[in-house]
């Protein structure tokens, strides 16, 4: 990637916040932006979350109510629920061992003892230590999803403020252990969103980094 | 950005696990990545961490021990300390006002209340909450990083494992509010890295994303 686009693609992205209704995002460009989610590393390599693309007008409607009636609910072209795991015991363990042993083909003494460690680290962790880590591997891969979908030329907004009881429960997923933090809405900016023409917020590097 | 490139480099990276110690990755690239962390989204703008370049070979050697004595502590071309503030009360906002202030030349009354919002918000959350918070924002700005490495054919490992409570003595954050929860080691694969050889354990897309 050549150094002009890697910081122009930085510039250019900003927190959408009305979107052209009639702009959709193609179906590549969906794909690739749900396949960098899927491919980001996460601790472990446990994934402990999931993405819901909320395709039902209904819904979309219902998660605006929850979420402050802020537009970009219904108004993006798709929009994207992450949602992690809060209450899980030993299956993304077992999920994990299974799928490496499908994949790489390692010694079974090895990997079963690598998932014993696994089960021994996680079972000493109380039920929010486990959600707080959930969370934040999910994080990594909202971070690495607001970039890429900048480098597609996508605009996006990465939605916290909403009633997340609420939203859990329209999308059905108290009963499934799962609880999302966040909403990535997709899609094209509208050229009466005034924020694009705002500079970006941003601390200097002297403040961001310091050289020990 | 074209679509091959896209996915071909996240199928490329992989958490390295032997750094060519002989290998530096140029001020210039360093220079990027740490510009991908600064310009990373956060919520409310607020940009609750800091990163901290650990260029001293004494406190990379005391950091190995810290982790376990992995290797990308030390043989690796450069090494980043991500540490949130798990202490803040109101200086973050504070700063993200006089910061808007100074770059976007606001209406004073419209974002003084917008101060006061926030003040409002985090004046009800725990100590806690606060800190889960500010990590989580903390990891878009490292899943950003993560990939942004990848697209500079820069290697790259996140390490998690290591003595936290230690880690923030030799860093000299425990007394300023900052929490260090993941470094990144940056530089370039060891030929001897077997795992660079390793196929991807991943979900597939059908177990990580849900159309509803």
């Amino acid at each position: 990637m050549k150094t002009d686009s890697f910081l122009s693609s930085r510039m250019w992205r900003y927190a959408t916040k009305r979107f052209d209704s009639t702009k959709k995002v193609s179906e590549e460009h969906l794909h690739l932006i749900l396949e960098s989610i899927r491919l980001t590393p996460t601790s472990y390599g446990l994934q402990p979350f999931k993405v819901m693309v909320v395709s039902s007008l209904n819904l979309r409607e219902q998660l605006r109510t929850a979420g402050f009636n802020q537009p970009q609910f219904t108004d993006a072209s798709h929009l994207l629920a992450f949602a992690h795991y809060d209450g899980f015991s030993e299956e993304l363990i077992d999920r994990f061992i299974a799928l490496n042993k499908e994949i790489r083909k390692p010694d079974p003494e090895k990997i079963e003892g690598y998932g014993s460690f696994l089960k021994n680290l996680f079972g000493s962790w109380s039920t929010e230590q486990k959600a707080h880590w959930a969370d934040k591997q999910m994080y990594l891969a909202l971070g690495n999803a607001l970039q890429a979908t900048a480098d597609l030329k996508v605009d996006s907004c990465a939605l916290e403020g909403f009633d997340a009881v609420k939203a859990n429960e329209i999308l059905g997923l108290s009963e499934r252990h799962l609880n999302v933090t966040a909403f990535l809405a997709l899609g094209y900016r509208s050229s009466e969103d005034a924020t694009q023409h705002l500079a970006k917020v941003r601390v200097s590097s002297s403040v961001m980094v310091e050289i020990i």
